[in-house]
């Protein structure tokens, strides 16, 4: 059965249709005091794939898929596979000072310990960091291909793929080499005349060329925006922006398009105006492959 | 150490002071995309006690403690006691229907699947279910020495004390006995003439006598008020009503006072302007006994 939660049911129902699984909606309120209550009508089967984004407001998302896993293992549902799109709380994936907590251990620990036995998650923030909590039960999707797809008839021969930062070069070349592609990365510079902080390619010339930035999330898009008007500075022609999760806080798109990007696109890991390109293919196309394994 | 979580940093404060063990705020922030971020700066101790309140938005501040006790696992602490006044998801202490979560199981397995070793708590909504959950290493404080201290100049000696509802009899009882007043439980019964549901003791004739009614958690206060409607009718003279936990939704206190309840207080595990009874002193006497222990 595919369970869908409230933040995942369109996504739900095309994995419900491509993998011939039941299709189970949620009973879900909110009571007057602000707490959540779930209930799972339906027959329970043998197997579940919860499917819940973690959207904002993140806590409450995290909250739902929580209590909707300890309702299937309620029901005696052996195998509880969670489907995140979109897995919050991911980029504080080791203590990076003194004190802090690692958020990412605290939302996969919690879903094992309430009997998960697979997480399925597209881009996650630090692949390596979420493999070593979850191991071999850690699944992150890449969505390289739809992005590439989605480009290729945009993008002449001579543009380049470029990351926001050296950490994020992997995701640009893998991007750069399924179009054919030269990539870089950007990287901030202050200005040794003006003083102004720059963001530009290192190494390549993007002079008359079109340009794609690949990102995993945009959040408040000022990096991009900040490296969007620098390469028009630079005379670069088209630029285009992809993204896996489209967070967009703080008017992130018009700070976006207000400093010469043409278009930006994400995948629907979360809703957004620009979320165009499905994901719902390749976690059909894994869970196909699980599944038969199984 | 004392820990203060954001909804408990008063009563921290003063555990801390009557302790004499050391106060730790927390960094504190929420991220632009809605994500909450803790820190703690503060030199580790062998043993924390963490001290957060589950008031609204209960998924915010449950994840708050979530953050802060796998922060101080970090911090190597040995010994996390979770010391939580208002204990959100508790009323779900069982699955009443197929299909559903047991919230407050969730709840308290995670804590300790994060690593608290104790979970201490005011009046929970059932003991057993959480005493089944925790065991040993749960334990629940109840505010009758307070609510009975608070009314025992304010009631006369034929006054009595009701309880809501049977199941909460209990709780009515053992003010009522501190007190050394009579008790009885609210029925609710459909009026045989009229067909009105109404409200009223049992047992007890309330007139011309003063009434207490004493509830766990007030929340719409719809029973209440009817209640205190069906008692004035019934020539009840003052009607007081005291709660542990003073959720208070849907303009509860308007309903209440509305219906000729003289006053209502509660205790302060939930911020409201009705919380004017401390449960500090309850706690401090607590834990000072169970630390002397270990």
């Amino acid at each position: 059965m595919i369970v869908a939660g409230s933040n995942s049911q369109g996504m739900a129902a095309i994995i419900s249709r491509e993998l011939n699984e039941k299709l189970v909606m949620i009973e879900r309120k909110i009571f007057p005091d602000g707490e959540l209550y779930v209930r799972i009508s339906s027959e329970p089967e043998e197997r579940a794939i919860v499917v819940q984004s973690l959207t904002p407001p993140q806590d409450r998302s995290l909250m739902e898929l929580f209590l909707i896993v300890d309702s299937l293992k309620g029901l005696n549902v052996n195998d509880v596979i969670a489907v995140i799109p979109y897995l919050a709380y991911a980029r504080q994936d080791k203590r990076f000072l003194t004190g802090e907590p690692i958020t990412l251990k605290v939302v996969l620990d919690t879903l094992r310990g309430l009997g998960v036995s697979k997480v399925l998650t597209v881009d996650v923030h630090n692949e390596k960091q979420f493999k070593k909590f979850m191991g071999d039960n850690g699944i992150n999707i890449l969505p390289t291909e739809i992005i590439a797809e989605y480009f290729k008839d945009r993008l002449s021969s001579n543009s380049i793929v470029l990351a926001p930062d050296k950490g994020a070069l992997w995701r640009a070349k893998s991007v750069a080499e399924k179009l054919g592609l030269r990539y870089d990365y950007i990287e901030k510079k202050r200005d040794r005349t003006t003083g102004e902080i720059k963001a530009l390619p290192k190494e390549l010339d993007v002079s008359d060329k079109d340009v794609l930035i690949v990102d995993d999330i945009i959040s408040t898009g000022r990096t991009i925006a900040l490296a969007a008007r620098n390469l028009k500075e630079k005379n670069a022609k088209k630029i285009y922006v992809a993204c896996t999760h489209a967070v967009l806080v703080e008017n992130a798109l018009d700070r976006i398009y207000q400093n010469g990007v043409l278009e930006v696109v994400a995948t629907d890991t979360l809703p957004s105006p620009i979320s165009k390109l499905s994901i719902a293919p390749l976690l059909v196309r894994y869970l196909k492959q699980c599944l038969s394994k199984i």
